[in-house]
């Protein structure tokens, strides 16, 4: 896909159907309870009417995408975990023995690995191979790739959400396996909304005091060494991005597209949502949060998409574990539109009430 | 059951199994993530060890109790819904057409209806008859009920709570069905907590300035005329609370006495639950909150009990509307815990990586 090819792609991406929504929300206002009282239950079933254009819906296949890609900014020290570890847990995600893998498999979600940018050349079967080129380079020296290479990442995103509409799924979740993600996401966060690296900087998977300020200066430097345009995502993400976060940028465009939900995970997903959002505002109609992650800066992405997770389970470890849990929500969600009495259906009158089965 | 039958069964009640939930605590620590990262799903797993006394758990059996009573509060105009309600959905409940139950329905839960104090007289399949009396008294005039019609509806909890553990049940989520018992939720959290009722009386299923305006007068009311006991449940839910709070109450003795996860819904959920860890501090031990309910008063509740919930759904219908999707967390943790690899297992060396799948 060319820049052209992709911008084009994008002036495609409609809005959600305000006419199916508004059906949904008659629909809320008439079942049998107090009006709003399911809370945010009844605003995604309305949500997922304005996606699916269609007022009932049901949630049965779902998936999670992982696009996995080591990030060059590992070599300054960022991260505690070595970068070996990003490949080394895809292969356990195929055995579904991490923690995301392991809760799909149980609920049933199927998963896909796209391995975008892993350092290493190799073949493993489960890991499906749409290398752009291997790693990136550290952001606190220049840019981590070019924009051809974001362009790239961004269309194999694209092409696995096409994957998934094609084999039918009803609802999506993008996660990632990429070690110093946190890093180049805190970067791009930073960018984008014009704030400090020490606003967006989190501890990741556990670094020392020491080891969090290096963190922030590293950052930091990456925003002044590169100066990324805010109002350009592309730029952002090929000069102080990755390529997990581009890949996954295309897949909550390309889910869009699709018109399926897209489940965002933690800081990383939730930030490549907000980069979606930023080059096509109409793609926040198609997105869900799931949790609210406890790594730092995950509520000023959320805040800036303007949409709020369902859940609080304090938990930061990525991967597109929060998804499997918010596609139970949502079906949630739909298990109470779907089935729930309307007022009339609901009310039970005196007569019946003191009739045969009622004896008074 | 009399009090001293009560108070020998609450001495009954064994804590946690510290030693099963600090194995499962080590066992967390192995498994291949950051430590920490799975957040409240941890903390499940662990909680889950020390209430059945096994590190590895599984939950496939899961029930919805729902305590359904009338509340004489009703009649000082307190809410907006007729007491008619409060049977109509019952019933509606025994056909699956209810918040809760059609969730409950969708997730595979069974649910039991337990009359334990409707107005009206009647019978219902699906409803099991285990009424103390028709209705409440009005607590602004005068106690609800007298302590030993409070005993006896804790007694009924009690009894559902056996009855869920003879049905073999894994997980069981306290709810009711009670128009008015918002306001007998809030007069029994500011009697027990010391709070004026303008901190603990909502708005319930929506009312208008005024009538709230009324209903924390009626709440306020209802502690001056009754001076319940703050250091004796039994006294505060006789004089302020009902029967629906009541059973509840004797739900979640009888599930830790069991040795059964207890979840909680909403406001009046968490505030029975309070009112069994005062009764019994060891309780709380079984006790999983499930959303933080949108109703006022749910947080001072919940921080009462120093328990957190895990989802923030803006709900506030009730019923035990929030348990079933709470029992999918529960099982997301199990899940987890059961399924990951440990760090050993985890940890895939550069030699094979580099062997015969794994081609450079």
């Amino acid at each position: 896909m060319t820049e052209t090819e992709l911008k084009e792609y994008i002036a495609g991406i409609r809005p959600a159907d305000a006419a199916a929504a508004e059906l949904a929300a008659a629909r809320q206002a008439k079942l049998a309870k107090p009006p709003g009282s399911l809370g945010k239950l009844e605003d995604i079933s309305i949500k997922l009417a304005g996606i699916t254009g269609r007022i009932l819906n049901e949630i049965i296949n779902c998936r999670v995408l992982v696009f996995a890609a080591d990030n060059g900014v590992t070599r300054e020290g960022v991260a505690v975990t070595p970068t070996s570890v990003t490949l080394a847990q895809c292969i356990n995600m195929t055995r579904h023995k991490t923690g995301m893998s392991a809760l799909a498999e149980y609920f049933g979600n199927s998963i896909r690995i796209y391995d975008v940018g892993i350092e290493k050349e190799f073949t493993y079967p489960g890991i499906e191979n749409r290398k752009v080129r291997q790693g990136t380079d550290s952001i606190m020296r220049g840019p981590a790739m070019t924009r051809a290479e974001t362009i790239a990442a961004i269309s194999h995103g694209i092409a696995a959400a096409d994957e998934a509409a094609h084999d039918g799924m009803d609802a999506v979740g993008v996660g990632e396996m990429g070690i110093g993600n946190t890093s180049t996401s805190a970067a791009v966060l930073a960018a984008l909304t014009g704030r400090p690296a020490s606003d967006t900087v989190g501890r990741g998977s556990g670094l020392t005091d020491e080891a969090f300020e290096n963190k922030i200066k590293v950052v930091q430097k990456a925003l002044e060494v590169n100066v990324p345009s805010a109002c350009d995502p592309i730029d952002v993400i090929s000069k102080v991005g990755g390529l997990d976060i581009a890949a996954m940028t295309g897949a909550f465009l390309g889910l869009a597209a699709n018109r399926i939900p897209a489940v965002a995970d933690g800081f990383i997903s939730v930030t490549a949502a907000l980069c979606a959002v930023k080059l096509c505002p109409a793609v926040r109609d198609f997105i869900f949060l799931s949790h609210a992650s406890a790594e730092r800066g995950y509520k000023i992405a959320a805040d800036e998409i303007k949409l709020e997770p369902f859940m609080l389970l304090d938990m930061r470890l990525g991967e597109g574990s929060g998804c499997p849990i918010a596609f139970e929500v949502i079906k949630a969600a739909c298990a109470a539109m779907n089935g729930m009495a309307m007022f009339e259906e609901a009310s039970i009158d005196d007569a019946y009430l003191d009739d045969i089965r009622c004896r008074v």
